[in-house]
């Protein structure tokens, strides 16, 4: 009942599968829109500025960092990552809907910075599919692995803070609950129903 | 996330279609299971014992409101109608989803019985529309009408204490919102994430 956008944000340990959710999700509902996050770090061979990253300057970073214009962001082994809030902002204002995926540090700020935000967890369907979903990536070493391993175990505990949980069994169920969620979101009574109220009065009068 | 089945109410002004909407979710989702009234008024020409109602006696009926059977009772013109307690609290503890239609008075006392209750309101696409659709129904006379016009314009007011809104603007689409629903507060994180939680740990230990 709400004629803002959401903000979607989805979230969860690695190897739970929210990328391949968050790519059927685009590919089948086209009014979403995907926040592209801002880095420092180098384009991969194949990445395209403003679709995979938008790619940027260190000084350049901390300044969106100054001017408090990202949601959320983070600095992983000397790169920074971030979520311009810019974009995100008057997409939703705009009434259009923002998917985000992210991972749970990141998650965890964008809601305290904008708790109304739909905060959903991917679970794997299991711990065993999980562990054999990170090794089947390849790239990484046995140490590594299990580093990987024991921090999707630990993740697992935030889900907590999020709002809905989703278990990726079958991705396209996965993605059937995403898309439910969001209508359901749009269904859900909030203050904004005074307005609605209000409108219906107005034209019963009439 | 939950094992318990949920109680969905579906309730709204009179022409606002609920009857139509839990018709086709009926139809078209098996597994949810219509709760049947209690009534103490005579059965009309076609009605089924079991299906349109319950048909009991006065006493019998008073009984059941004596011994705290009714999830919620009102009394309209000399008859009785009821919801059997324990026909929804036996399936939903068997994990089984009970649909419930019913008049707003009727939702309300069941939101202070049961309150982790789905309440879905149902809103006509329009007053007018709403108007249309009483006219259409044909069975009133031109007071009635009115009567009963008024009282739906101020039923209105009651999407307030409602955790849901659909908008009946097209029953194909209106039955998709209420199934959207269903399904998304099937993901809620609840406080029985952390049994979730425990089963996911202990098999990652192992």
């Amino acid at each position: 009942m709400m004629n803002k956008g959401l903000l979607i944000v989805v979230s969860g340990p690695s190897g739970a599968g929210k990328g391949s959710i968050c790519r059927q999700l685009l590919n089948t509902v086209s009014e979403i829109k995907l926040s592209v996050s801002v880095t420092t770090r180098n384009p991969r061979s194949g990445e395209v500025e403003g679709e995979n990253y938008y790619f940027v300057e260190k000084k350049d970073f901390e300044k969106l960092i100054e001017k408090d214009d990202l949601l959320e962001y983070a600095k992983v082994y000397d790169n920074y990552y971030g979520t311009p809030r810019k974009y995100v902002m008057d997409h939703i204002q705009q009434g259009k809907d923002v998917l985000l995926e992210i991972d749970i540090q990141g998650a965890l700020q964008i809601k305290e910075r904008y708790p109304e935000g739909i905060f959903v967890f991917i679970l794997p369907p299991s711990m065993q599919e999980l562990k054999r979903r990170i090794i089947h990536r390849g790239s990484e070493t046995e140490a590594s692995l299990e580093k990987r391993f024991q921090s999707a175990f630990e993740e697992i505990n935030y889900v907590k803070k999020y709002d809905y949980c989703v278990v990726n069994d079958h991705l396209d169920q996965a993605v059937e609950r995403v898309k439910a969620i969001i209508k359901a979101e749009k269904c859900k009574v909030t203050k904004d129903i005074e307005e609605i109220i209000l409108k219906y009065k107005e034209e019963g009068l009439c």
